[in-house]
């Protein structure tokens, strides 16, 4: 079996994460040939220990940081996981695998059988649900400071782009801009993305996969320049990496348009601030300056010298009406701090006192061109969005 | 707003379907222009007129028909949903819109208010769950012959493609080999694709999108001159269409590989033979000729003849145990006729026998390259799967 269709931008990567690996746990051999009792030192993933960081408007992990010692009891089995998920990914990239996160749990999962000091025997799983060993996968991003991505494990991926613009990938080049109906689907690893040349003047991210081939097929992207991407519901990391990089490196400016309800602002919120149980991604993932474009409350039921998009009667049958669930949901936001600003502040109240809701869908149901052509574009050119 | 950025092809593919719609519907003018009560007769799309035929292997409608008539009170409802959506599809293919079946739904929703013979006030939703837009949108299909991607309705896709072959879609020429390590996303109207040149030996598709992730990074498509395909679970319309006429025009051969279980069957028997609640799209989504290569059986436990591709080990360590759910499913697949060859009924009689179920991600746990260079290409090369 040989490496003959293997990119030479992978073996790159390969190579700098084996690099890290070994120089993160060299300290680990050290004790051990000293004879000292190991322990590993990373920082706590803990809610308590993941804060907001209001001058770079992130979540980020906190200064706490958590010992585990393979003499400690308690911690064994912890510690014993960790080196084992770290042997399995440093074979993975050293024999140029690329694992996904629940085959890693395949290769881990078997039964360890040993006898106690009594003779007694035992039997004990490395781990019996994906969910253990995905936390451990985590441990080790802390630890190396390295993404998953970084160690070339893959996993399922939703996101797509189209737009003026080519990138290299794999070795080849793709012009993002001749996908013809289709799209292109964001690799797992868009850190090994180039991008060659862009001519666009903003990233327009939309929530619904439906609505992002709408707008594609009308011609959006084109007759406005910009690069269009759908998560399709909730972003994954590829997608969020992808956005990121767009706005950081190329300057572009990136709106997102989901539903006008709790959960949309969760997806928005999620592309600007990162996400609370993966916290310590933000840093690589989140992109701050993302702009929530709509659908907002003030679209649907208009504000002070703001006419409304909706007329009554669309209202009457556009409307869906708000959940126990959305209320409890947006109730929620309304603690995080980053949805303490008075244009969200405004935005909640106005969705718990209406309890109403609005899918993207209802303005593609009143006109794509409406939708396309004229508040897509509207919005923007006079900055009607939400930081 | 101007038609700039519309294609030609899409151009064409309307003034198609407005034909078809103006003949299709010109039956029923003459009908309301000779005064004569207007009457819609369609297929009857129920389960009882859902017939499995033996010789061409496909799930069809039968012969009954219905009638719909627009004086008779039970049905005049049905018949003025039925026009209200013809009316809304024809002026959306007329206008170069491409609706989504969610859009179409608040298209048509709105309150008809009237008063009866006695001057009462009523009123009456056209529709009030997108599940009843839906059910006509199929009528019409059915009525009109035309599925709704012929009527430039566009949806949300997951269906992925890479492998040696070109393609044209809106113009654009892709080649579907230079795609990186990203993929191609199928678009929503898979006839209006050209294939342009293909050198490429049978189709693959992977139920998984983390697995088909990991075989194009592999390289497994160059190898053995595939078409990698992967539906992402249960396959959407585009991705059974664009698998369909791989088979049909391009005389191609499709392996199609799921997790071991119900489920991944159910994947299977849809891409084969089509789905119950929409049996009439059979004839054009559905690849009769689709072979089921894995994750068998035989392949976890082996059988006469056959070695098992797992180890006693992996077989303790990979193996999840069925739910009673999937029992119960399992014993619902045995009861249609397209399960009840004697290859499929040992599978799932020993299914029932182990109560054990493997998913295809253990078999990349076991090695990427064990999955992608051994299991595969030898499953395929001798034979073994199961029609």
């Amino acid at each position: 079996m040989t490496a003959e269709y293997i990119d030479i931008v992978d073996t790159q990567a390969r190579k700098k994460a084996l690099k890290v690996f070994r120089e993160k746990f060299q300290k680990l051999i050290d004790q051990i040939m000293k004879g000292k009792p190991p322990v590993l030192l990373l920082p706590k993933r803990t809610l308590q220990n993941t804060i907001y960081d209001e001058t770079r408007k992130l979540l980020l992990l906190g200064p706490e940081k958590l010992k585990r010692s393979f003499l400690d009891l308690h911690e064994a089995k912890k510690f014993m996981q960790t080196l084992l998920m770290t042997r399995i990914i440093y074979e993975a990239l050293a024999r140029d695998e690329y694992p996904t996160i629940r085959d890693l749990y395949y290769r881990g999962k078997h039964t360890i059988i040993f006898r106690d000091e009594k003779g007694k025997r035992h039997e004990e799983n490395t781990w019996d649900e994906q969910r253990e060993s995905d936390a451990v996968i985590r441990d080790i991003e802390v630890l190396t400071g390295l993404l998953r991505e970084e160690m070339l494990i893959l996993s399922k991926e939703k996101g797509k782009v189209v737009g003026n613009m080519r990138i290299r990938s794999g070795g080849d080049v793709i012009d993002l801009s001749r996908m013809g109906h289709g799209a292109y689907s964001i690799e797992s690893t868009p850190d090994l993305i180039e991008f060659l040349d862009v001519d666009a003047e903003f990233v327009l991210v939309v929530e619904k996969d439906a609505v992002f081939q709408q707008l594609h097929r009308i011609g959006f992207w084109r007759k406005y320049k910009a690069i269009l991407i759908t998560s399709a519901g909730q972003p994954d990391r590829a997608t969020r990496r992808f956005v990121r990089r767009l706005n950081e490196e190329l300057g572009l400016p990136v709106y997102i348009l989901t539903d006008a309800d709790p959960y949309g602002w969760y997806i928005y919120s999620v592309f600007k601030i990162g996400s609370i149980t993966l916290s310590y991604e933000s840093e690589r993932l989140a992109t701050p300056a993302a702009r929530f474009l709509g659908v907002s409350m003030s679209d649907i039921f208009g504000a002070k010298g703001k006419k409304p998009y909706l007329t009554e009667a669309e209202r009457r049958n556009f409307i869906i009406k708000a959940k126990d669930a959305d209320i409890k949901r947006a109730k929620e936001l309304l603690a995080y701090k980053w949805f303490q600003t008075p244009k969200w502040k405004t935005e909640i109240d106005i969705f718990l006192k209406k309890k109403a809701k609005l899918e993207i869908e209802a303005l593609a149901g009143k006109g794509l061109r409406f939708l396309a052509f004229k508040y897509i574009p509207e919005k923007i050119e006079t900055g009607d969005w939400i930081e």
